[in-house]
């Protein structure tokens, strides 16, 4: 069906015309910007877009596979990838597009759950396209003035959803969630000691952060009273909220008032759980965020905005601008003739940034924010009949107790061979193995995707998460018989 | 003619249905994962192409604005930029999409010369597609094996370019210039002190790093036992390949021996100056570069790959792994059933990791390490012609003397008024505010873009950059008669 459907100029010539006839274009290559290369580049691009067009379709029927699995030494030497001195054809361009694509990962397949950042949204990825061939930098409204208004009007929105007074305060898109992270410990480390932007680390005490592992901070003003009595200076705690194997949210509320207590920047990295503020349903799980001093959230996980798409919202306006600027002269010239408090470039350590507001932006406008709830409640929704279906089902056993907070369930299955073995030790050496051999059979099989590891004493488990658009509840029934059909024998 | 060229499917049911018969499939807006989504969804996606196309071949249109300027506050109120909750129609997301690129800058602009990155390279951006629709992570083979092995074939040649044996070594592809120095940085340090990594900043003595402001590192030794004396460690020295301003290249061979008499880790900042090394006329320039312990290098500056697209590039093996891992055992588990060499996750503070490597491996097929050569030297070509043409010209002074090194030419033009001004305090008042009335007009007209600033004890001057393959003879020269056209009266 793809194939028919593809249309579109190039394909059309191409029916007219036949390969034999000639393709002067493809061999002189004359794009854009040569003269007259206008029908040539619109020819090409259309070609491509064909290309794309007919994978997008397939990667949402479940007859494809998610992927046509080779291994590195194979997959080298399946094409040509090595780069050359001489220019390629055009012809060549297009047969290295179809071998790209050929060999992905299809991340929209409707059985892809591999990641925290699946589904491909179509409203998004076409403003993807457009940011490309915009092709700008974030750094000035001089180069880039509708994106810098539209991450101006995003940012403030996300920032009334997180509940801070009128979406006051200040923020910025990074290139993902650990820097996004980063830059939150650059202003708590800056909000305490401002001096260390000039005279760096030594002039500082031995400062501490403090992170959950997996699920809690529940001894943190312990920790905080401990590092204090060393002579060390806590200044950061990062709650979490979704982490990241079992989507648990650590006690915001709690957290606040012992930063509060000990005077501690209060971060919450919400990059897997922050977009549930925007469920009405869900969003309890972050009561007090509000507090929060920054808070890390990415659009490119659970809401499903193509990569990468990570947002760093801070409460204090002002203090990114007076950490990280440089006072570059040749980008932030202060004798414009706009006003510059849109030039954002001085924000960021980063110089040039990418362009990540469009794709989130026009996902909203397309979805409003009630589409976006309810994208997120049908993806906890299904993990929650994933949970009910296997939590007393013979052969699985869970690894946490009680229902999972996101759509995390984690999960070990038992083969029949193993179910009933006596000796704990055996069982357990047993088991670690079971994940991986059913993970490397899916890819093989190229039927369905899930992600599996060890943590701390407990052996390989599966680590299933939900946050595809394009699943339903028959693709999680397809996931257990999956896992059951590869894994019985083992 | 743009108009008239673009062509698919969405223009032409178009043409045959009339807006006035109704647009169902737009009102429902039932894209994929929607079943039967599959027709919805194509047309959607070819009308946002046609859009793209359109503003494409108009970009290459010397006749088009480089941009039509509004201030941020009339830009805020020319469209309803803002977020609702309720979902728009599809209609209105096409408009949407209009709107932008009717403001935005064209980049591709022949005549757009106001940044390092200028230009829109076809092949690239036809890359850049793909790479959103394929929407996936760097950091395994396992999400994303076709990238993962394209970044390995590109980084091996771009190491070879620099003249590593074999083209051997390690590297990566960063968000940005920025993060690829810093992660130079970290590299530097963790390998004088790695117990750095366990035991942070206060278990090493106060480092110090040297980077040149402007113009060469001329007093490097002098300021290394400066350093030393006072107790401090140098550990880093940034010698740069390219600066923004002048674009001038520190000495390298010199600063290799200082280096390496001093036991400092050399980094080049090539970001900018990079890409010389692939023309044979200029790489001459980076004599020395393969001394370097790392190189930034940007294709996404002088040739002109989509933003963003900056490498890393590090001589020794097996460091970058070393000093960023984390073992994430939810991404990097060590029982998976392929080479885990693949895996590059954990040679990079981030976690997920942007594709930026297709749209320049693409790039490279398509032209041939040949074809950037050629697209290189006739930007220096440019360059020179423009040197050559205002350097006794009534009416300009340049900044610094000499040749310039790479594309920059840094030039104040005088307007006939202050030309022969006696009062050289006076002048120099005056001309401080030639440089930024005669942008802005330039913005207004929204004929040209160039980039300008003060340096230190010099006025307002403007620093022509050429890295546009689409500029030419005549564009330069209708940039000088555009400055004396904006700025006679001044």
């Amino acid at each position: 069906a793809a194939q028919k459907l593809s249309g579109g100029i190039g394909s059309k010539l191409c029916g007219m015309l036949g390969k034999e006839r000639g393709w002067g274009w493809r061999r002189r290559g004359n794009l854009l910007p040569a003269t007259d290369g206008d029908t040539k580049t619109m020819t090409f691009l259309q070609e491509v877009v064909d290309i794309l067009l007919a994978y997008i379709v397939e990667s949402f029927d479940r007859e494809t596979k998610v992927i046509d699995f080779h291994y590195p030494n194979e997959l080298l030497q399946m094409n040509n990838w090595e780069l050359q001195d001489e220019p390629a054809t055009l012809d060549d361009i297009l047969i290295s597009c179809r071998a790209t694509l050929k060999y992905a990962i299809k991340t929209a397949h409707p059985r892809y759950f591999n990641q925290l950042s699946t589904g491909l949204d179509m409203v998004g990825l076409a403003a993807d396209w457009l940011t490309s061939t915009a092709n700008t930098n974030m750094f000035t409204y001089e180069v880039a003035p509708v994106f810098v208004l539209l991450e101006y009007v995003t940012l403030k929105k996300m920032r009334e959803i997180i509940g801070w007074p009128d979406g006051r305060g200040d923020g910025i898109f990074s290139p993902g969630g650990a820097i996004s992270n980063m830059y939150a410990m650059l202003l708590a480390r800056f909000k305490m000691f401002p001096e260390v932007k000039e005279k760096g680390m030594s002039s500082v005490p031995r400062l501490v952060a403090f992170t959950s592992e997996h699920v809690g901070i529940p001894d943190l003003e312990r920790r905080i009273l401990e590092a204090k009595q060393k002579g060390f200076v806590p200044f950061f705690v990062s709650a979490t909220a979704g982490t990241t194997v079992y989507g648990a949210f650590d006690p915001l509320i709690a957290i606040s008032d012992i930063c509060k207590k000990y005077n501690i920047w209060m971060h919450v990295d919400g990059a897997w759980g922050g977009s549930l503020l925007m469920s009405r349903r869900h969003r309890w799980k972050l009561d007090g965020v509000e507090r929060a001093n920054s808070v890390t959230w990415n659009p490119h996980k659970m809401m499903s905005v193509p990569l990468q798409c990570s947002a760093l919202l801070v409460r204090e306006e002002g203090l990114m601008q007076n950490c990280n600027q440089m006072h570059a002269c040749y980008l932030f010239q202060q004798d414009k003739h706009y006003d510059l408090s849109y030039d954002t470039g001085d924000k960021a350590l980063q110089c040039g940034r990418h362009v990540d507001i469009f794709k989130l932006w026009l996902m909203w406008r397309a979805k409003g924010t009630i589409g976006f709830e309810a994208q997120i409640d049908k993806c906890l929704e299904l993990s929650e009949y994933l949970y009910n279906k296997i939590k007393d089902r013979e052969g699985y056993e869970m690894v946490f107790d009680g229902k999972p907070q996101h759509t995390n369930v984690c999960f070990w299955y038992l083969p029949p061979g193993i179910r009933y073995m006596e000796d704990k030790e055996e069982r357990k050496k047993h088991l670690h193995k079971v994940a991986p051999v059913i993970k490397a059979r899916m890819m093989e099989y190229g039927t369905t995707m899930v992600s599996y590891q060890p943590q701390g004493d407990k052996v390989n488990f599966f680590r299933m998460v939900i946050s595809n658009p394009a699943a339903t509840f028959e693709d999680i029934d397809f996931l257990i018989e999956e896992i059951e059909r590869l894994g019985q024998d083992l």
